[in-house]
């Protein structure tokens, strides 16, 4: 599908995948940790956890422990550049499903700030980039088909408005 | 589960969701459109966006055509403000699974550019948010449980490093 948006979900969309790469971020690399911080059956942790080596997300790196070889997961750089991703996923829940308040804050250590959210700017002018403001236009890889059967048009349509 | 991703991944986690909001982002606001674009089975786009309106990210707004009433589908406030959740996704997978280039480029009316894309900063400083950079910290809707059993531990631990 010549989409952006869902050639990202094939990688991390599936049931568990973000909730991997969370831990990974905060620091559990363990199978086992991260088995028991979410209560996700063996398989299908050792099976995302493939899927995203595979994807060259995820590495695996040997340690050892008692003269026998165990391994911990890491993120790759395709990896960490879905911490972006993870952080506004954050705020989008924080903001809207989190009567309790948030489940987790972000300190900023660049800046020293505490319950610091991601906002999302432009990469040209630096405001934030919302629906009203913002065109999508055919790119150089667009192609028709299922999952992008009218999208071209429509984003024809959208360009050409005032 | 007190986790913002979880949250946030029970609402647009779903296959097909994302891609369902990235239509409507672009203007498709009818079922049949999005039924064409995406060459989705109608029970599941039904299904999707029935489950959309009932979490309050899309709503439905009728309009007449010959006589008879039909719906379009609209974006609520909290449908806009996953926008720039769209974005970012889209920014990785143009990044790192685009070979022949961005099937979409985004225009920004606010300064002009085309190509843009979104940069995920920092709402208090305005610099880049990265893992190197960011750490989670317990928040007031914190609790323990399947998702978040180590969670917390590790949160704890990523704040006492130097």
């Amino acid at each position: 599908m010549a989409c952006s948006i869902a050639r990202t979900w094939s990688v991390i969309g599936e049931a568990w995948t973000p909730l991997i790469l969370r831990d990974l971020t905060l620091g559990l690399r363990r199978f086992d940790e991260i088995k028991t911080d979410l209560g996700v059956a063996p398989n299908i942790l050792s099976d995302r956890l493939r899927r995203l080596e595979q994807e060259g997300v995820v590495e695996r790196r040997p340690y050892s422990d008692g003269g026998r070889t165990h391994h911990e997961y890491h993120l790759t750089d395709a990896g960490e550049e879905l911490v972006p991703v993870l952080v506004v996923l954050t705020g989008w829940g924080d903001r809207w499903l989190a009567d309790q308040g948030p489940p987790a804050i972000f300190a900023h250590s660049t800046c020293g700030h505490r319950a610091v959210s991601g906002v999302v700017v432009c990469s040209e002018c630096g405001s934030p980039i919302t629906l009203h403001d913002t065109r999508a236009l055919p790119g150089p890889g667009e192609a028709r088909g299922p999952g992008t059967n009218l999208i071209a048009r429509a984003e024809r349509a959208r360009t050409s408005e005032p």
